[in-house]
Formats: structure tokens, sequence, C-alpha cells
């Protein structure tokens, strides 16, 4: 498998192996929440929120530190067939506690937890459509939020007004590779098929955060590992470019 | 009080005592449910999704009727201040139940059961942001997308091409005393300073489903609830009408 | 359907179609209750505790006010065929849910907050065998057991002499149409066969509290409305009456 | 301690050591069970009911055996502070978890499950008033109420006309020692200071179908426990006579 | 049966009906703990851990008194065939329950509160292989974890260096009826085949903690009762001599 | 920071950066589980079983198909302090389900389905003592239960005399960024001071079936990315190698 080769194929939906899907951010689209994005990769769409409060978690009061934390849901016809509520079934799943645990990490990765002081942020990411890559538009689109999160409490003077809270920004991206060639941004019927998957979350400055690789097919080798994280850092690094720009832009409900 | 009276005051949001908010009806928003729709009661925005299934529950299983049932949640930052998720504490509270059951009788009752066949149609109604009036919007959206996923299953002829599983159309809106004065569809902030407050659901024939009226500072009397009744049919004839154009235009997804 | 052709209908158990069932209220059954009532509408039967205590939930602490719930429940063995326990099961059914909720609304729209002072009052409403209208019973029953719970406490000095926290009695009655006949108090087999079935509380002042209307079959017009409404306020008089006898006998166990 | 210096001793109720408490059993109490009995130990109260189904567990199936389980609850206030109930918390607490696997085991001692046929009885203890004794009450009950509910099988020709299900009668007394005397039936101000505190199953016949004793003070000797047997075995003797008294008497619901 | 015959009876494991099976306890087993016993009854095998910690549960607090708990648990595959893991069905079994409150009581019977002070040691018993005979290994290898956590507190001066909480030793053991013989410290096979099978605990001293004797085949009579108290007793005993025995030895990880 | 000034870095435990510790892994510990290991890294212990059984769950049943699920646990005092045990707190931690879910992939990676036939391998992971890299000894561990488990069966001829379903062995080793330092195997006190966390999980054939590296501290380059990843696979190199060396021995319990 060559550079060559790999731009030759196309996959069903037109985009070359190294295509990001239409990203879209639309901030500001909970008129409740401090912060809020709602993003799509493609047909993927997940509205991410961010709620700003005072106060910490009583374990953690008067360390002079704040808190992110992050919770992942679906609605239940998100997906292609209909899951049952995991509030009807009295438990969270496992997918569930996983991607909400990934999506906190990737978020205090960027966060000078001194400069927050003692309040924290709590983010939700709901599914609204699922079309593979849920948890990596979630992280995206939840840094937006957190930022305008940010800005609304520094407006409000709960943090101070030179205080950076943000050391950089994050966004993330699946890569696997499907029938032989590693993939970027992998739609739900290229991921179901890929026999290795991997999500990869990166800081605007391209330092990694996290590193997930399964292999669901068959074992991977060293090399397939580079060729994933070099696809996967393009991605993130043009992720970092469409947050930029839209933070860049005057917040609709500010 | 006097309707000359009621007609002079006029609400935070500038509404007659009389005017719905702007109700809004995008059909086929999701792109894997038989039928969806996304609808707003002014702020208000409650996604609608309808999912149809060959068979019914085993109870029920031989008796050539159909069965639709009815879930209602909430995103946890859809209101003002951030509640927990319900799937997080690992039990559904009295009101979420409560909602869920009405949705379920109220759409129910515009369904011939022989007609729709051993199938059954699960209704979601997940509030994406709230601003009073859920429960109401959810029923008037929910009809939508319950009408679209008929259709749908008449298209793959999983029922009859002659079947009639809709009897009338449904549609919900909430009524209340403010200040002494009746309103129609209040908003939160009227919601909660209202002396009674009474949800109604009807069909498009004007004959109703459910009428729950409660006080919730000063019990009412019969004239109190007679002029509430009469706000509430006028509200939901007019949202029969936008129900029936919005199903008059051709489905996006279909 | 006239009056007089009502009037000539006999049901089941030889009532007529106005008839309340056979109420009996034993007051005080309850050895440790701060109050209590046995409550039998014919072959309905429902324990009603009501339990005074000092103090408020936390988020009530300081304004003043009291604090009235209740909680609904039944024997598994309180009706045709066994039902598995709640707490078995790990979970509040929405039916449970939604009548605990409504008798603690019903309860709370007679209390005077202020004068209950900072104390709570706790419903527990256990029906020991069911045959229709359990939480009309339970609701008319609670209302003697709070009423004795407030004389305890005034009697502890836990109230003050002169606080009145009964603003007004409050009492609830089903009715419903069955085969065309609006009736009073329905027993079971009345209840699962209306096409239209209300649950109606009123205070003894003959003022609403809740007006629960449903159409089980047919949805219903205003009309029909109107005469279940009328024939509701009719029974809840009667219960008015009935409580205010047995609470003018000296208690049982006080 | 000597037989005469006990029975000087005269206890709180008046009652002496070996003396029990007013036993009162109302068999068939309720209407829908298919067997029930309201049986009192003094101020304990607890209503028995006993439901029998055909069929017996899937992993029973085809044994040619029949089956008996049991569930013990208590009413909320059935004590004298309110306790919050398990179907609320979400789970069932091990006291009651303990009591209702006792009260199973010692009806299955005197069922013959070949005789049963595959048939299950499902009994139902619930504690409507509690002074002390209640699992003991409990059994003892539930043995009349199981009774009825196979001579209703043999009516409905659901067992045998000659099938002898019963091998046996069953009661329970509880027995400890308080302020060194050993005592008969304690009631709940007995029990809760007693050093040893004893539950004692026997059949009709005066044999033992479970012993549990537990030093809640100080740990007792062989000469202790002797005195208890001898204690508990005139109590379930005198119970087992009740017991037969009872169902001597014609059903009242039969 | 007299007691030659029973001496002539030999069982599976070639032990005589009054034999112990082989029993070691390996103290200091875990290097986290406070106070620990790996405890072998034959092939059961019980891994015991008391973690002392300073303060109790805030309805104890400033009672000058300690606080013991206990909870038992059985790794799944610790049995013949594989049980579902009670975290995993989220609520503990009524088996589990019943033996953790079992082994709580036993050890605090020994246990002079007042000498412990404010402080909660709380025992875990991990069953991680299953032959017989658990909830009694549990209990005799917790008393020796119980006794090095309070040997370790004393080390730290969390408790008085002339305390005496411990104001006697604890051990228990199971005895039954199989195939007509009284057997001593039943084995898994012989367990579950026992008429009768009962649980003694009893101190050092010999005075009994508790009885619980089960009749699971026929009801027994009182010398059988006897007959298995004596045994109990003499297996105490010895266990009660190689509790002593281990104690004796120097701590390994002291 | 170069090969050479690795080298010379001794860490708490004596070890060089690129040595594991102690690795013991004592087969066949469990008499009951079909294959099992007590696998020790340090003082990290975990027990493994693989439990054995005909048939697969039922959302397989017919594809020819086996299933490999495994479940992980913590005894509640394998910590430090004292962790709650989910079955009281009644649901399982986000971390729990994680691992579980790890442990799962890791093992199916190396097994033909097919091969095994319509049987289902449970592996259970019991932590007895935690001292860091619990997950990774689990993995190690839980090969060489389920190979054991596999060989059982082909004994009991449950599966194909000449069956392979093992395609590979798979063992994991954590590795990490301590102090500046590429680290194997990590220990507790390392691990919590790591700035990055790596755990990875390879096949004996050293290509990769899970590489899940994370930022804890300041997110991490592609060199030092590449540098554990270098170490890492020399790790799991010399755990292959000692699975290799038990596995060939005789089997103690076979």
């Amino acid at each position: 498998m060559t550079e060559a080769s790999e731009n030759q194929i196309v996959r069903a939906d037109g985009r070359a192996p190294d295509d990001l899907r239409q990203v879209s951010i639309e901030r500001g689209w909970s008129e409740h929440a401090e912060g809020s994005a709602l993003i799509s990769f493609g047909r993927t769409k997940v509205l991410c929120t961010a709620s700003f409060t005072n106060g910490v978690p009583r374990w953690m009061s008067g360390s002079g530190k704040g808190w992110v934390t992050a919770e992942y849901a679906m609605l239940p016809r998100a997906t292609n067939t209909r899951n049952d509520r995991e509030a009807v079934k009295g438990r969270i799943g496992g997918r569930t506690h996983e991607i909400s645990r990934l999506i906190g990490r990737s978020l205090r990765a960027v966060v000078d937890m001194k400069g927050l002081g003692e309040n924290t942020i709590q983010i939700d990411c709901d599914v609204l459509q699922a079309d593979g890559g849920t948890r990596t538009a979630a992280i995206t689109g939840a840094y937006v939020a957190m930022a305008d999160a940010i800005e609304w409490a520094r407006g409000k003077k709960f943090i101070g007004q030179k205080a950076q809270p943000l050391i950089d920004s994050v966004a993330a991206i699946s890569v696997g590779i499907v029938a032989g060639t590693p993939m970027l941004d992998l739609a739900y019927t290229e991921d179901s098929r890929a026999e290795t998957d991997m999500n990869v979350v990166a800081t605007g400055r391209g330092l990694f955060v996290e590193v997930q690789g399964t292999a669901e097919g068959a074992p991977f080798d060293r090399r397939e590992l580079d060729a994933l994280l070099d696809l996967a850092l393009g991605g993130t690094a043009s992720l970092t470019e469409i947050q930029k720009a839209v933070l860049a832009e005057a917040r609709a409900n500010a």
C-alpha cells in the first residue's frame, strides 16, 4: 500500500482516504448553557453543552483548583435501530462510561485547573444522530462549548480577567484500516468493517492526549500504527483550524 | 375578568393571553427513524422520533392488534440549571414516568390498533431545550412522527394499503391562570407563577383525550375551569392546522 | 341519556349511577402513627398514616414553612392476581409515582405551610385491598390522618395553639362513563370498561384541586365532561360530610 | 433462677414469663387471595396471603413437584418511627431478605412437594403494625393462609382430591432472656433489651424446623439454651391449638 | 445410632464424623490491610481482611464506642459452576446479606466497644474457593484478622495501651445430620444432602454466640439437636486452639 | 535522555527502567474452574479463572461460532485504603467496565471463534492485591487460564481434536514516562506520578492488539510515544516466554 494507491481509493461517500467528512459547528445552540455547540461530522450530530458552576466537589474544596467532568449519552433513536434508554435499564453501559471518561480526560488535558479557580465545568455530550465518530465529534465540539463557558465566566468575573485556564485547544478524530487502507474519520459503515480502529485526541499544538487503537480483526503491526498516527494528526490539525475559525466569530447568544 | 380585559393584557413575550407561541415542526429531522419531527413551541424544542417495528410485546402476541408506547426525557442542560441524568441516578423520576405515560395514552387514543396490525410504534420525545410546555409540544410533534412512521410502513407493506390506523389527529396545549388571567401556552416563567395549570390533549375533531388541571396555588372554581377549557380547545385547533399543513408537504427524507 | 334514564340504571352492586359505595373510615387504626385512618370505599381498603416530624428537607430549611409529602403503594396481593413487589423489582413503577405525586399535591392544596411551621408530614397510603378508586380513597383517608397528626402536634406544642395549618378539607372521587352512562365511584369492573375515566379532587368548599380526565376508549366531548364534573362534585361533597363526622368524634387512640 | 421465681415475675403488660400475648387469627381477610389471614400477636399485626398459581419456576418444570416461596415486608409506619420504603430505596435490606427466606423454608418444611404437584404457592407477609415477633407471627399466620389456599386448589381440582400436600402444621415463637429471665413471645420493648433472643419454628408434632438463637448482649450457655427451647416448644404447642381451632371453622370468604 | 456406630462411619474424604477438615490460617496474607488471614477449611478458602479506620458512622459519633461491621462475598467461580456477580446484577442476594450480618454479629459479640474507642473495623470475607462451610471459615478467619488489626491500632496508639477491646475469641463450625449421623464441618457434598444443617458460633470460653439450625429435610427432635450442639462445641474448641497458636506466632507483615 | 542515562536510573524497588517486576503464574490455582491462574506482577496479584460452558448467548446461536467474555473486579481491600464494593453500591463503576471490556477484546483477538464452536468462555479476573498494572496482569494471566480451559474442553470432546481455537497468545504490560524517563511495568507509586501512561496488549508474534496511551500530565509527542511502544513490546515478549514456560509444564489439577 503506497500513498499513491491510497489516494486513488474512493470511499462510499466520495471522500479520499485522508478526507474529513463535512464538519460544522453551530456555536451557542443552547440558550441556557454557559457554552454550547451542535457539532456535525457528516451525519453524526452531537449537542455539547458546558455548564459552569461555582465551587468544586467536596474532596477538592480548598485546593484552589477547578474541575472539569463530562457525560456522554446517545438518544435511543440516534442509531439505525433503536437502543433501550440507559435510564430505563437503570444502569449506564460500559461503552457510555468509557466514552464519558475519555471526554473528561481529554478536556482536562488542556485546562490549567489553578487558572480555573474553584469552579466546575460539567460537559454534556448528547448524540442526536450517530454515523460513526460520535466520541471524536463530542470532544471536538465540547472544547468549543468549554471555551465559551470560560469566556462567559470571565465576563461574570467568576474567573480572573487575566487568568488563562485554557493552555491549549483539543480535538479528536478516528482513523482505521479498512480493506487494507488507512482512512480518516470513519463513517459507521466503514467503522463496522475496519480491521483496526483508532481514536486519537491531540492538542492544537499537535501533541497527543490520548491514543486508543484496537485490533477489531487481525492485530496490527508497527508500520500500520505509524500510518494511522500520521493520518490522525492531519485530521486533528484540520479540526483545530475549524475550532479557531468558529471561536473567532462573535458568539450568537452572547 | 372579561374577554375585553383579557385581550388588553400583554405577556412578557408580547403575546395576547390567547396566543400560541411561534410553533414550528421540522419533519423528518432524523435520518434513521421511520418518522420524526423536531418541534418548537417558542424556545421549547423537542425531538420526537417514531420507531416502527414488526411484532408486539409477548402479552399481545396473536391478538391481531398493534401497540404504541412512548418515552419522554430531557437532556440534562435543557433547562436553565443542569439536572442530573436519570441514567446516572439509576432511576426514572416520577415526573418523567408521568409524562411518558401521558404521551403514550394520547397517541393510542387516535390509533385503531386493529388497523395497525401486530406492529409496534415506539415514540421517543427528547427535550433538547425547555421553556414550558414540553409535554404538550412532545404530544403534538409525536403525532407527526407517528403519522410518518405509519406511511413508511404502508410503503414497506408492513400494514395494508387500505388500512387506516389513524382515526383522528391529536395535539396538546397548556393553559393556566396567571395573575388572574387565563392564558394559552405558558412559557416557563408564566407556568412557574400560575395559580392553576392545565394540560389539555384534544383530537383534530375537537374531542378531549386528556384533561389534567391542577391548582398550584388556590383551588379553582367551575367558571375558571370552563374558561381554561375554551382557551385550550382554541389552541389545539390551531395546532391541528399546523400539523395538517406540515403533513401535506412532501417529506424531506422520504 | 337523560337524568331519568340514568337513575333507572342499576349497577352490578345495586347502586344508582350517582351513588357512592359504602364508605367507612376507621380513624386512629395505627397505634404508632401521629394520625391514621383505615378507609374503605366498598371493597377497596387503604391504610393511611400521617407521620409528623420536626424539621423540613434541607432545601426548605430556614423558610419558616412546613412540608407535606406522600407515598402510595399496593400490597402485592391487594389485587385479583398478584403483582410483583416494587421493592423486589428495585424500582417504582410509573403508576405508583403518578399517584404518590397526586396525593401529595392534593393534601398540600389545603395546608397553609406557614401555619405548619418547619415541620414535615409524611403521608403513607398503602392499599390493603383494591377494587377501583384506590387513589381517591387514599386522598380522602389521608386528609383524616393528616388532620389528626396536626392536632397531635398542637397537643405536643410543635405548632402554635392558634395556628390553623388546615385552610380547607380535601376529598377525591372517581367518575366515568360506563356503557354511555356517567357514574360515580367506579368499582374495578366498571373502571376497566369505562370509556372515560376521571378523578376529581375537591375541597370541602367545593373548589377543584385536581381534575384528571382520560379517554380510555373514545374521546369525550364537552357535554360529557360537564356531566362528569357535576357528578364528581356531588360525590366529594358527600365525602366531606363523612370526613367531618369522623373528625367530630373523640379519637380512639388519642 | 428457678421455675418458681420465673412465675412471680410480672411483665410490663401483665403477662407471666411463659405467657403468649393475645393471639388472634382473622382467616380469609383478603377477598382476592386464595388463602389469607390477618394475625395478631398482641399489637403486632401481619397480613398473610397465599397466592396459588398453576405451574412452577422454569428450573423446576417437569419435576412433578410444586414450590412454596415467601416474601416479607413492613409498611413504612408499622413501627414507632417511620422507615423509608425499600421500593423507594431501590433495594431490599438484609433483614427483609433474611426473614423472607426463613418464612419460605419454614413453610416448605411441612409441604410434600409431590403432593402439591406442579403448582406454586406464593406467600406474602406484610406487617401492618409491629411490636416484636413479626417474623414468628408471619410464619404462624402464613400456615393458615397456605392451608386455605391448598383447600381452595382442591376445590378447583388443581390438586388431587386425595393428595395430602400438608404433612404437618408449623408455627413459630420468639423467646429470650430478659433481665436474667427466660421469657416467651417478646414484645418490642422486651426484645430490645434481651440479652439473648431466639426464634423457634416447630411443627404441630413438636419437631424443630428452625432454631435461631443470637446473643445480643453476653453469650449464653447450654443451660440457658435449654430453658429457652423448653419455653419455645410450649409456645408453639399453644399456637398449634389456635391454628387448629381457626381452621376447623367454616371459612368466611369460602 | 450410637457413639460407637458413629465412630465407625467413614466420610468421603476419610474423616470420622467428629473430625474437622484440615484447617490452615495464613496470617497477614494481605500487604495492605491492618489485619488479614487466608483461612482454609479443606478446599474452602476465604480471604479475610480487617480494615481499621478512625471514627465511627455518624449515628454513633460522640458515643465513645467503636463499631465492627462485616461484608461477605464469593468470587463468581469460587463454586463448581459459575454464579453471576452481584455487582453485575446490581443487587446483593439474600444469602449474602444474611451471612454478612451473621459475621458482623459474631465478631461484635467478643468486642468491648468502649475499649475500641471511636474507631471502626470493617471486616471483608471473600470466598476464593468454596466447598461448604464458607461462613464458618469466614468467622474463624475474621477473628484472627480483627485481632491483628487491633494490635496494629495499639501500635499506632489509636487505642489505649491498656485497652482490651477483645473480651474473648470467637470461632464457628457447621454440623449436620447426614444419612442419620451427626457430622462435624460438612463439605459441600455432605451439606447438600444433610437432613439438618446447623451453624454454631461460640467463644473461646465455650459460650454460644449464635445457634442456627435448619431442617433441610425432615424436622429434627430435641435429642438430635443436643447431639449436634455437642459436636459443634468440640469443633469450635479445636478452632480456638488453632487461632491461639497462629496468633502466638510473630506476624509475617508486622 | 539517552539509552545510557535510562539504564543508570534505579527505581524505588531497584529495577532498571526496562525491567519487569517479578512475574509468577500459579496455574490451576482453582479446583473448580476449567482453567485458572493466580498471576503476580510484583505485589499485584490477580486470580484469573476461565469457565467453559456449552452454548453461546442467544443472539449468536446457530452461527457456529463461540464467544469469549470477561469481567474484572477488585476485592474491597485489594488497595491501600478500602473501596466500597460495587455490589453494595448497586452499580459497576466506569473503570471496572472499561477494564472488563479491554480484557474481553484482548482475548478474543487471539481466538478463532469458528474453531471454538458454539461454546462460551467466561473469564473472571479478580484482583486480590493491587500495586499497579492490575489490568495487564489480568490479561496475561487470563490467557493462561483460557488456554487451559480450551485444553480441558478438548479432553471432554467439546471441541474437535484438531481444532485450533488459539491462533496466537496474548500478553499485556504498562509503560509510562516517570520523571522524564520511559519505564516498563509501573508499580502503583510510579503510575500515580507518571506524566504519560500507556497499556499495550500484544500477541506472542509481536503484533498490537490494543494501544492505550493517556497523557496524565503534559501531552506527549511522537518521539515519546515511540519510546514507550519499544519498551512495551520488549515487555510483552518477556511475558510471552513466561506464559509458554508455564503452559509447557504438566497442569497441577489436570
